[in-house]
């Protein structure tokens, strides 16, 4: 008899018919041979009502109470859904994510799980009661409900996974899995069957949200197999898995595996910056103390001793990052600062490129050949990313999708 | 320095603005030189959409689940009233039932409060903190959280100051206190000022809901002096205290000091049932099997062996009682059984009928000289209830508020 986490996200279980249709689902499943322990987000859009009720309130809320808050939205999900299941007649049990045994450190509303005791769960599951637990949620020292962060529910079942060594990791979503690229841009986008951590860690950095990133970090660590999947079909969905796993299994691995892009990019680019030793230190020093996140950096080489710096930022970070630059360029006394919107990013992610050395130079060529620009490159291990014009974007990724024979459709290659 | 235990019904935080000018009230309160415990109710209308959540699930969802779901209302006005609170620059920390140590008996949906275990809540207050408690639930031996049924925030707020020997009770909602009888029948009804423990307890069984009655038979238990008031005024209200306290204050009692009604009330009359020992008792003792709560009984002398039997039930139990009584019709080989709807209780309450023996013949004289035809008749210490047909019932309210005295203009008493 296998234990299966199953995981359904908050437009699974957004009304009434939907979460009657999710409990018959979870009951199929545990009339095939299983144990079954259940994991819900809030339903619909209710997390985004409870922050515009608290928002009415204060701009500043206490991190405490907006915990305590947003706890309940989860918790509507898992005694509605515990009801449905009980209703067609199957043993449940609701449990908060303090009740499941969930515990946090100290931080609020990216609290991140220290440890789970399993023995109110396990103790269900041999009462061969179906469990369901609030994702998003666990009890810190003081005895707070804590938050996990947005996504949170992912993580909990990743987490439930691994501390109940359960078989099964699946978590339900309204898309089938995770995709070469976005469907809704290019239209041949192909299901990917298995993605490793590394993989699915550097398309969400890229764009790509089907998982919340921490909990394929966790997954990782502990090697939990998850499987991305629809709630509302029965097709196989997205494995995401360890890379030593895919290799076994597929005798060649695919060059590139998905093309992401992001179009919340803004291009700031420091004219004239003087080139002494420490300077960009400095400067990066100071974004990143008021909380800026910077993506990708470029240096052009000095030229009179002074050289330009570019670099790029989410775009909600634009008038912080333009406040600090303006004290930044009096100090510096800089010439310039430029400031470009109109910039998208477009990456590659693929394992393959371990192996294979020539992957950054055939995504250069392919671009080139279509006349667009590359603006900033960076690069890891599995991806290169580029800065283009934000109106290339669209057609760099069917480009680069097409090229790389990520289409469902037969291409020539270049 | 006081302890002010006070209580905001759920109108009274149903929204943002509502609940600043809530915090205000209490920080004004604070600042006054008192220590604080809030207790609140979930917000407007949302108990009410929750139970019809549930209700588009099934219509017979599990207790356990139901309280689950029901305790999230109230989190969700501590937390928004604790930001409020917290905005306006006052140390402030919401807890849940369970987390201010409020035990129950394991029974769900009307649990009842065991014991509260005060050292959280006295740790905040010692760290100079506001207080703000979720009404209405608690945490049972099992460690679910459960709910103390309807007005459950007033039995919070009570069984608060009574465990943290508490110097006031205040209970704030969208009226001024306790009336003479219902302001929207009478127009001239009068605030009282006080009111003893038995009389509020017999004029909620009459229809007069200010406070849950359970709420103020703990009151009385443990002597706790409850200020019903306003939360939009500051007007004083209507203290509920002992009757001792009462006839101490002052000199005189009135001999009557609350009109209520109820029409939520149907009579039923078995006609010519045998007159054979127990036969009462067996159709009672069956009607109490299933649940329905019989109100007045009056039984006519025995004519011929045969007797007739009237007794008053709510309307909502009129399918449960006709199904029981035409079993029980068929069994006694009873001739007729009739159903009046259109009935309506009247009742007059006051601890001044203790030491006055003339109230009930009083009552009577005022409603026959206005021609009001008495149907039933049922008394206890402190309260006089006739059944009248229903369109007399507003008629027999203002005659007997006039003629007791209690409106605000002077009438001559009769």
């Amino acid at each position: 008899m296998a234990l299966v986490v199953m995981k359904f996200g908050g437009s699974s279980v957004e009304d009434a018919d939907k979460i009657k249709f999710v409990a018959r689902k979870i009951i199929a499943k545990k009339k095939a041979g299983n144990k079954i322990i259940v994991v819900v987000s809030a339903p619909g859009d209710t997390t985004d009502d409870l922050l515009e009720m608290a928002d009415k309130i204060t701009s500043n809320p206490l991190a405490r109470e907006m915990d305590m808050l947003l706890a309940t939205g989860e918790i509507i999900s898992i005694s509605l859904l515990a009801m449905a299941i009980d209703s067609m007649g199957e043993k449940v049990i609701s449990m908060t994510g303090p009740q499941a045994g969930i515990t946090a450190d100290a931080g609020y509303m990216r609290a991140r799980i220290k440890k789970i005791n399993p023995k109110k769960i396990k103790d269900q599951l041999a009462k061969n009661s179906i469990v369901v637990v609030a994702g998003f949620q666990a009890l810190n020292p003081k005895g707070d409900i804590t938050t996990l962060g947005r996504g949170g529910s992912d993580l909990t079942a990743v987490a439930l996974v691994a501390a109940l060594e359960a078989d099964f990791c699946e978590i339900y979503s309204d898309v089938e899995g995770v995709y070469t690229t976005d469907p809704r841009v290019v239209k041949d986008a192909k299901k990917i069957d298995c993605i490793s951590y590394d993989e699915m860690l550097e398309m969400a950095g890229s764009g790509a949200q089907v998982l919340q990133p921490r909990s394929v970090e966790v997954a990782k660590k502990f090697g939990v197999e998850i499987h991305s999947r629809s709630t509302f079909s029965e097709n196989q969905g997205t494995i995401i898995t360890s890379e030593e796993k895919i290799r076994r299994k597929k005798m060649e691995s695919l060059l590139v595996s998905g093309i992401t892009f992001d179009k919340n990019q803004v291009k700031f680019t420091i004219i004239d910056l003087p080139d002494v030793p420490g300077v960009a230190a400095k400067i990066f020093g100071r974004l990143a103390k008021i909380g800026v996140n910077v993506d990708m950096i470029i240096q052009s080489a000095a030229v009179d001793k002074k050289n330009d710096i570019s670099f790029t930022v989410s775009k909600q970070d634009i008038k912080k990052t333009q406040m600090e630059l303006d004290k930044i360029t009096i100090e510096f006394k800089v010439a310039n600062v430029v400031c470009d919107e109109h910039v998208a990013k477009v990456s590659v992610v693929g394992i393959g490129m371990k192996s294979n050395v020539g992957v950054a130079a055939q995504m250069f060529e392919i671009l080139y050949k279509k006349g667009i620009n590359i603006e900033m490159i960076s690069t890891s291990e599995i991806k290169i990313s580029c800065i283009v014009d934000e109106l290339d974007m669209v057609k760099a990724v069917k480009e680069l999708h097409k090229s790389f024979g990520l289409s469902k459709k037969k291409y020539e290659t270049l």
